[in-house]
């Protein structure tokens, strides 16, 4: 890995937590978190105390937090994993990195503990090369470059916004590809990262990401929620649709979207076979949603994250509103969401 | 890697023959080509009687050859890495590998031989998905699937016609860049196969390819020829123009591209300083080819290989051909092209 200079102060780790009892994953990642900020938002549907381990530099906000900060705003919800959009909207830092609570650090093939937070900071630290793709990967990693036939004036490339790392062991597949496979594993540990191409879309996943909040912060919204959403990653489908809203808006603002390193560890959790009637309602709508986010084109007047949500709101009701009235939630809650952002912002 | 069912009787290994003596270079070769028929083209320039071992199966085209099948067309080249084409065009075969005879066979992370024409099959006989990109790489490979938020229509992926595989040791940069760092080595090895995007545009290598002949064929075209061409790689971008026309095809007609294993490894050979006048004509040329062939787009009509190619051809003679007076050659020599292609197809 490239070295990054990074401003521990410039990072803040957001943990949404759906278990009350965080020492076995903090002490996991340690070494790691301990420099950093932490941002830790507790799920309102989690009723027990908290337990956290000493040696950490955390803020904790809880369901009376979410309520004075919403005060009557009721379309955006901060339940489940969505809570850890709560932690977004209230950092203050340029960059910020979400891991799920039931991942912890993974290792690489030589056997060393992987530093997912520097991997992070370095994708988003390092240009991104969105207009033509590189064949040996990314050309800022050391031994690196751009290879043959690569025109010389993109090789300064753009700014990165979003980073999206993997995950090792459990991979995230959704309900029914779990319930088909249940022994299946993810083992093995590609060594890479690489801009995903304009206009390319792809499932980001919430599990493990890191942005740059400065310029994309209010594109991370918790906007699809599905009617029996569950407590399970492959029950929800939020960071998906996240994902392809922070996908346009890079494209149509000229950012750079990275996946690959870093790698988590995530262990099992859940019954894929229990949660295949609620995941089977998302695998559903991406067939819509998919389609939606390749064509959609924002207008030239929209220059900001705020402006390019608000933007994709009026398109979201618009196009999909008709198909599923999950969508026009969806499209209300993201100008909710600006609100909410811009009077957190302001004050 | 998945296990394909070749049939070897399917496969052609083209190899151009730019220095007599391919005894070293077949002789690495050996456990792995020894299964397939050859297809030895050895550039016209080249006076040397060649040197092949036994053990073999090869039919070798010369100067003689070249020029029988050419008859009084004139604008069609095969001279230097440009011969390897004419063995394209005299292959039967539904599958053809191509490996630069600078390169051997390269070793896994875990020291085994990597069997690359075995890849390059995988990779053609596997789906494609440039639709959508899967985090995860390639979804067909054994241990992996598609990641949560993949469509399910989009499963099934399509038929992938071209193998892009990648290098270790002296990795394919241009001569500015081997000049510049002279010393820099690929030594990483990314243990990954991926589709790359619809619309996505990149720097094929002609180094070590494999593709469906029957599906593309025509569009693995020798058009654009520098007034100084050289010898070595990075003194040519024949191969660069030539993967940019079949990406543009292979996304009209709706096929895939892969990028990734397997990896050869190349010996180092000539000096990139001397290089560096010859190359940077190459290098200027890519500020007009990248935009140029991520704008194009083919007519409806043009539902075969050989249509794409024409079509192709008019539209490069009528944008590119008043930039530089080797953009109109190339476009006459496409169309020349499809005449012979045609022509030994139908005897």
């Amino acid at each position: 890995m490239s070295q990054a200079i990074i401003n521990d102060s410039e990072v803040d780790i957001v943990i949404s937590v759906l278990n009350s009892d965080l020492r076995p994953f903090l002490n996991e990642w340690k070494t790691i978190f301990s420099r950093f900020h932490l941002i830790i938002v507790k799920d309102p549907d989690l009723k027990e105390e908290l337990q956290i381990p000493e040696g950490f530099l955390a803020d904790i906000y809880t369901k009376s937090d979410i309520e004075r900060v919403l005060g009557s705003s009721t379309s955006v919800l901060f339940s489940g994993y969505s809570c850890r959009y709560f932690g977004i909207l209230v950092s203050r830092k340029k960059y910020v990195v979400c891991i799920d609570d039931d991942c912890v650090p993974a290792k690489d093939s030589a056997g060393n503990l992987i530093d997912a937070v520097a991997q992070h900071i370095v994708n988003l630290t390092t240009p991104a090369t969105p207009f033509f793709f590189n064949t040996l990967y990314d050309p800022y990693r050391k031994g690196a470059d751009f290879v043959r036939g690569y025109p010389f004036s993109l090789r300064s490339g753009v700014d990165c916004a979003l980073s999206c790392g993997l995950w090792l062991n459990l991979a995230d597949h959704d309900a029914p590809t779990q319930a088909l496979k249940p022994g299946q594993r993810n083992m093995r540990y590609v060594d890479a990262v690489l801009t995903v191409p304009m206009r390319t879309m792809m499932p980001v996943s919430g599990i493990n990401i890191a942005f740059n909040r400065e310029a994309v912060g209010p594109a991370l919204v918790p906007a699809l929620r599905l009617a029996g959403e569950g407590k399970f990653r492959w029950e929800t489908v939020e960071d998906i649709w996240c994902g392809m809203c922070v996908k346009v808006i890079c494209d149509h603002l000229g950012l750079g979207v990275k996946s690959g390193l870093p790698y988590v560890w995530r262990n099992e959790r859940g019954n894929a076979i229990d949660s295949l009637k609620k995941e089977w309602e998302g695998v559903k709508l991406m067939e819509e949603v998919v389609p939606f986010f390749q064509s959609v084109r924002l207008p030239q007047s929209a220059t900001t994250a705020e402006d390019c949500v608000i933007e994709m709101a009026k398109i979201v009701k618009e196009q999909l509103g008709k198909v599923d009235p999950m969508f026009s939630q969806a499209a209300e809650t993201m100008v909710e969401w600006v609100k909410i952002w811009k009077a957190v912002k302001s004050g």
